[in-house]
C-alpha cells in the first residue's frame, strides 16, 4: 500500500500540499450511526489552526472544514467521510529561492531524492499543514471514543529545557489548564518561563524543542493486536509519523533502562471487582495490549527547522555549497501546536483498535 | 488485517507459541534470484539462541531452521519462503501455577482480557520465543541489503545504569567488538562492569534494563513513504513491537527537546559529488525519508519481568489477591539477546522500503 | 481494511453519495513524473457523463473534475492525487417515497440491513454515480499504461439478446467504431437494432441487459501475483465490483466448460524472437500471470433495475407488503455507460500490477 | 502486499511448492474460543486428496495435516493457526524434460517471464497442490460459519457438455448426493454418463471441462463491504484465483444479459416477519451486500491442461519450436476435485465478511 493511509479498520487517507488548492482526508470504516456535525470537527481544527498566539506562525487560515460525504441527517452512514479544507492564504513567493536549496532539517532534499523532483512551495506535501487532515479525522475518532467513555488529552511538559511540574489528576481539568496558555502547558508558572524563553530565541532567529505527554483514560483492557500491531507499536508509528517527533516513549519510557525488574513491574491488585496496578510503568500496555490503566505516551519534538539564521546548504542544480536565510512565517516552537495533532493520532489508533477488538473472540 | 504480519512488499507473518510444537515465519515478497541457504538463516538464529552465556536463559534449544518452500537450487523463486523451527526443550510444568496468576510486567493478564483465555505455557504467543521467526526473516532481509551494500549493526550501550563509551567507526569492527563479550557491548571495559552487576542482581533474583543502538549504513537516499509509512515511523513500529521495548529514538532522539534549531539542524555540504551532512542529529531521516547518512535508532529495553522475588498479583479465578514466585529459566537482562532481533527488525523495514522505492518514479 | 479502496500499489479510494455534495477519489501511489492535466481526466469523464444519448439518463451534470493535489507544473509529484466532482443537478424529491420502500434489484434493502439506516437519496453510496471516481482514476492509469505502450478498449457486444459481430483488429479503430453510436457497439448494424429495441422497452417502462468485452493489448508478460492476486482474480474482483455485473469471463470463459484440453490449450510458437500463441483461449493469462497475448474479459450486465413498471416490495417501517413505481431519470440499459467504467477498472488493475512487477526480481 | 494472502480479517497465507518439502497455510484472525481439532481439517483434506477415484490423479498422498500453533486444549486462542502437510510422494523425474519446455495451458511460461526462472518440478508453486492450504483454512472457516448456522455446498453441474438436472432442496442432502459418486454430481444419471465420457477421453489422452455450482445458505443479510470489497467481488476474486477457473457467475449470471428488468428484479415480500424474495436472480447479493437469500455462484472450469497428446511448444533455452508429451499423473477432469476447494474459498470469503460486519454499526 502507498504511504498516505493509516489504520486498519478505522482508516484515514490524507492528501494535499501546503500551497496546493486544498488539503483533506477521507475516513473509511467509521461505523454507521455516530452523531457527527461539522462543529465537532471545526472545534479541533481551531485548536490546530495557525495565527492564534505568540507560539505559532502568523499565517492566516480560516481552515473551515467541509464535510462532503458519509454524513446524512446528522449521523454517519458507514460510508467514507470526505473532509476538505481550502488553502486560502498561501504565499509561495518567499519560497522561490528554495526550489534548489534544500533547507537543513527539512524534508526538501529527501523528497527530491525520492521522487526526482518536488512541489517546493511551502514544503509541499511535507509541510505540517498536512496534519489538518489528521486532526479532522481525529475529531471523529474522539467522538467514537467518547461513546465508550474514553478521553484523550495532551499537553506540553518541557520547552527549551524548562520542565513543568504536573500533578496527575482529572483529565478534563488538565486539558483546560493546558489550553489556558499559548504554550499548552498545564503548569502555569512553567508556561510563563517558557514564553519568555520563546520570545528570546525568536528575536535571535532561533527555535526551541520540547516534550509533549499524551494520556488516554478509560481505555478498556484488550486493545492491541500482537505480535506486530501491538497497541504501543501502532502508537509509536502514529506519533513518529509526525514530522518533528524524534522519540516516542510509553510509560516509564527511556527511564526503564536504569530500573530493576522489581522496580519496573507493576503489581496487580483488586480495586472492588476490578484488577488494577498501583504503579503504571507499563503505561497501560502489557505485551502490546491495553490493561485498563492509563495509556501514557511522551514524544520528543525537535526545534522548528525553519530559523531566521543564515544556514549552510548546497544548490541542487549547480552542486555548489551555498547559504540560505529562511523568510516566511514559522512557529518558533512546535510543541504547543503539535498537542491537538498528537491527541488526534492517539485517538485514531485507539478508535482503530476498538473496532479491531470486536472480532477477537467468538 | 490481523496483527501477525509486518511489512508491505517484503512481508512476514510469524506464528507459534513458546511451548507449542514449533515456531515459524512465512516471508512473502522476497524478489526471485537471491542466493540463500539454510546457513544464512542459521547463523543469525545461533546469535539469538538461548543457552549461550551468563546473560541468557539456560533453556536448551538447537533451533535448527528448516526452509520448507520458496528456495530452489540455492536461490529464491519469488514465492513464499516458509521457515520452521521445532520446539524441542519446552518444559511447561513450572508454568502450571501461573495459569490463573498473571505475572506482573508480563502479557498474561492482557491476553486473558483480549481473548477470554490463553495458552499460558511459557507465555504462549507473548513469549520472546516468537522472535525466532523475525530473526529468520531478518536474515533474508540482510542478504537483500548486502546486495545493495547496506549493513546493519546493533550493540548494547547501557546496562543497569552503566554506560558504554563507543567510538563510531567501521561497522563490521563495531559488530565484532560487540560479539566479543556476552553483553554484546563493544566497550570491553564497560562490558566487564555490566557482567559484574548482572551477576549481582541475578543472585538477588532481580533483573536489569538497558539501551541498545542500531545503525544502518549505506542506505541510499529516498527510502520511506510519507506521510504515514515514513521510514522512522516504520522503524518505530518495528522496534516498539518487541515486547521489552518502552522507547524508540531516532538520531538525536530525546535530547532534541533541549536543543535549539541552530544546533539541531544538520547543514548540507558537498563531499565530492555527494551531498552529506557533518552532524547527524536527524539520524539519517528527514521528513520520513532516508538522506543517505547513517540511520541511527536507539531503544530502551525494560528489565526482564520474570524475577525470582516474590511479587503481588491476583488470582483470575477467585478474584483474590495473592503472590507468585517465578521459577523457570529466564534471562536476567534482555538487551544482549535483543541485539540480533533489533537488527532483524531494522533490516526488514529497510528491505521493505528498498522494494517500495522501486515504484516511486516513472 | 474498509471496502472503499482498491489496488495495492496504485491505490484508489472513492467517496461520495449520489445526492451528497460531491463525489471524488484519492489516488495514492502514482509514480512521480507522469505528465497529467485536467483534460486527460475530463475526456474520460465526458464519456461516462449522463445526458448524452438515448441510452442514458437525462440527468444533467457538467461533471467538471477538479484536481486538488498531487500535480505540480503539469506532472505528478508522487503524492496523493485528490480529484473532486461536485454534484450540481441532484433532485432528491422523487426519492422521498422510497425511504422505506426498497426497490427490487437495488441495494436499498441490503444497505439498510448492513448499516441499520442509509442515505436513500438517489441510491446514496450505491448509486452508479460513485463510478465517477473510478473513471477519473482510471484516466490516470491509462496515461501510465500509454507510457508502456498498453491500450485498453471496451465495447458492447450484446444488448437485449442482439449479438454483434465484431472482427478483432486494430484497437483504436475498434474503439472509434464503438464511440460512433450511442450503444457503443462497433457493429453498426447491430447497434441500429439495439437502439430500436431499447426505444421499445423504454416505452414499456422496462430495461435491457447486455454483454461488454474489454481488451488490453501490449501488456508485457509477467503481470499478476499468484496465488491470490492473480491478474485474472484482480480483474474479476474489479469488474464484479461494478453494481450491475453478474458474471465475469476471461478468455474462453464459460465456453471452456464444453471444450477438451486439446482444444482449450493454446500451443506456443515463435514469432521472430517472441513467444506467442495462435489461439487465445487463455485470454492472455496463464496461472494468473500475463503471457503477452491480448487480455480479454467479458462481463454480463444486468438490465437496469429502475423500471417504470409497478413492482412488489415491502414497507420497512410497517413490515407490510406494498408497491412502488420508480420515477426519476434512469438509463434504460447500462452496457453503453459501463463501457468507460469497465475500461477504467481494467486500466487500474493493470497499472497496479505494472508497479507490483517492478519488485518481482532481484 | 504480496499475492499469497487472502482475506481482510480472516486472513490466510499459503506457501509451498508441488514437489517441495511441504505445503501449508497460516490463518491469522480466527476468533478465540472456536472448538477445533485436526479431524475437522482432515475431513476436508480427505475430500480434496488425490488417488480416490477415476476422476483424479493416481498420486498417493496421505495428506495428514499437522496443526502447529493457535490451538490449545481443543480451542482456538486467537493467535495464528499454522497448518502443514508434508509432500511425501513427489516424483520429479518425469518433469525433467519440461524445465525448458513450457506446457501449453500451464503457468510454466508465465512464471518464467515473471520471476526470470522457476521451480519447474510438478508445476512448483502453480500446481493445484497449493490448494491444500486453502482447503485446510476453509475447514476452519466452515466451523466458524456453522456456529452461525451457515452451510456451504458445491457440486458439479456439467462435465464434457453433459448437464445435470438438479432440484434445489436441502443442502445436506444435495451434498450427500454429490459425494455419492466420483464426479460429485448430485444427478446420479448424469454422473454415470459423465464417467463414461471421462473414461473415453482419458483413453484418448485428452481431458474435459465443466461447471460447478456453490451455494451458501443461512447467510445473514448485511455481509459485504461496498464499493470494492463487495461480497460478489470478493467471491469472484476468490474463485477466479483457482487456476482452472475461467468464468464466475453470481445468481442469474451470464443469462442476465438476455433478461428485461421486469424479469431480472426479485420482488420483495414478507414471510412471517422476514423479508424474502420469491425469485433469486440476484444470487443473494444486492449492491454487493448479502440479502439473506441463498448465495449462488457458478464457475466454469477449463479442461485439465496436462494431456497425453503431443503438443506444440517452444524451447526456452534454444528459442526453437518443439513438441512435448506430458507424462506424469493427472486428473482427466478438474471439476470433481475443485468442489471442496471452491467450497473452501466461499467459506473463507463468508467468514471474513462475517467478522467485518461486526464493525459496520456503532
Amino acid at each position: 500500500m502507498p504511504g498516505n493511509s493509516f489504520g486498519t479498520l478505522f482508516r484515514i487517507t490524507t492528501w494535499g500540499e501546503s500551497h496546493g488548492r486544498a488539503v483533506g482526508v477521507v475516513l473509511d470504516g467509521c461505523p454507521a450511526g455516530l452523531e457527527l456535525k461539522e462543529d465537532d470537527i471545526q472545534k479541533e481544527l481551531d485548536r490546530r489552526r495557525p495565527g492564534q498566539s505568540r507560539a505559532s506562525t502568523q499565517r492566516e487560515e480560516k481552515d473551515r472544514v467541509e464535510i462532503l460525504s458519509g454524513i446524512f441527517e446528522g449521523k454517519t452512514t458507514g460510508t467514507p467521510i470526505s473532509m476538505l479544507i481550502w488553502n486560502r492564504d498561501a504565499d509561495s513567493s518567499s519560497y522561490d529561492l528554495l526550489r534548489n536549496r534544500p533547507r537543513p532539517g527539512h524534508a526538501d532534499y529527501a523528497y527530491q531524492m525520492k521522487f526526482g523532483w518536488r512541489d517546493h512551495r511551502g514544503g509541499g506535501r511535507s509541510s505540517a499543514r498536512e496534519t489538518v487532515g489528521r486532526v479532522a479525522a481525529g475529531a471523529v475518532a474522539r467522538k467514537l471514543l467518547q461513546e465508550r467513555g474514553i478521553e484523550v488529552a495532551a499537553y506540553v511538559t518541557e520547552l527549551g529545557g524548562i520542565r513543568a511540574r504536573i500533578e496527575p489528576g482529572d483529565l478534563a481539568r488538565l486539558r483546560a489548564a493546558a489550553e489556558a496558555n499559548p504554550i499548552r502547558c498545564p503548569d502555569q508558572e512553567a508556561a510563563v518561563k517558557m514564553i519568555e524563553q520563546l520570545d528570546a530565541v525568536r528575536q535571535e532567529g532561533d527555535s526551541l524543542g520540547g516534550m509533549v505527554t499524551i494520556i488516554a483514560r478509560g481505555v478498556p483492557p484488550g486493545l492491541g493486536d500482537p505480535v506486530f500491531d501491538k497497541l504501543d507499536a501502532d502508537l509509536a508509528k502514529g506519533l513518529m509519523s509526525l514530522g518533528a517527533v524524534k522519540a516516542v516513549e510509553i510509560g516509564a519510557g527511556l527511564s526503564c533502562a536504569g530500573l530493576r525488574g522489581s522496580e519496573m513491574n507493576d503489581p496487580f491488585r483488586m480495586e472492588g471487582d476490578k484488577i488494577v496496578c498501583d504503579s503504571n510503568n507499563a503505561g497501560g500496555i502489557l505485551g502490546g495490549i491495553s490493561t485498563g490503566m492509563d495509556i501514557i505516551c511522551r514524544i520528543a519534538v525537535k526545534p522548528t527547522p525553519s530559523i531566521g539564521k543564515k544556514q549552510h546548504t548546497v544548490d541542487l542544480e549547480t552542486g555548489r555549497e551555498t547559504e540560505i536565510e529562511i523568510k516566511g512565517r514559522h512557529d518558533p516552537a512546535i510543541p504547543p501546536r503539535i498537542v491537538p495533532v498528537a491527541e488526534a493520532m492517539v485517538a485514531i489508533v485507539l478508535a482503530d483498535h476498538l473496532l479491531r477488538q470486536k472480532t477477537a473472540r467468538l
